[in-house]
């Protein structure tokens, strides 16, 4: 098995509704100075066979990530 | 500003079943020889100030993890 970390995060541009609303939570404790929150999705998966970062790439295609609005990478660490 | 990103992952040993979903979901489109997925939060916040990762810290500890079930990490890139 072989460990895959799959990092999925809304595109530049498209609206992020999840990070608007942390940054509005976050200046309401009192948190001052903080810009722009992004929210997106890590996926660690173990993965076995020969090629698991084109099994990844192929999970990210067909279920773990909307390419219409979503970028995704994949690091193999070690 | 400095740009920090903040990595939420439910702790070892704590039910995932956002993982156990996929998964499954792995499975049903054919992927074979997945095993164990878990699923986190990536948090990428622009912080402006002196101590970037204190106050990354200090909204982990507020509003971005529940430390019950989570473990966070913070990195502060370049």
């Amino acid at each position: 098995m072989t460990q895959v970390i799959v990092t999925v995060m809304p595109k530049q541009g498209v609206l992020d509704p999840q990070g608007q609303a942390v940054a509005g939570a976050l200046g309401q404790l009192g948190f001052e100075g903080v810009g722009e929150v992004r929210i997106g999705k890590r996926i660690e998966l173990a993965i076995a066979g020969d090629d698991p970062a084109g099994q990844a790439r192929a999970m990210c295609e067909q279920l773990l990530a909307n390419a219409l609005i979503e970028d995704y990478s994949i690091e193999v660490p070690g």
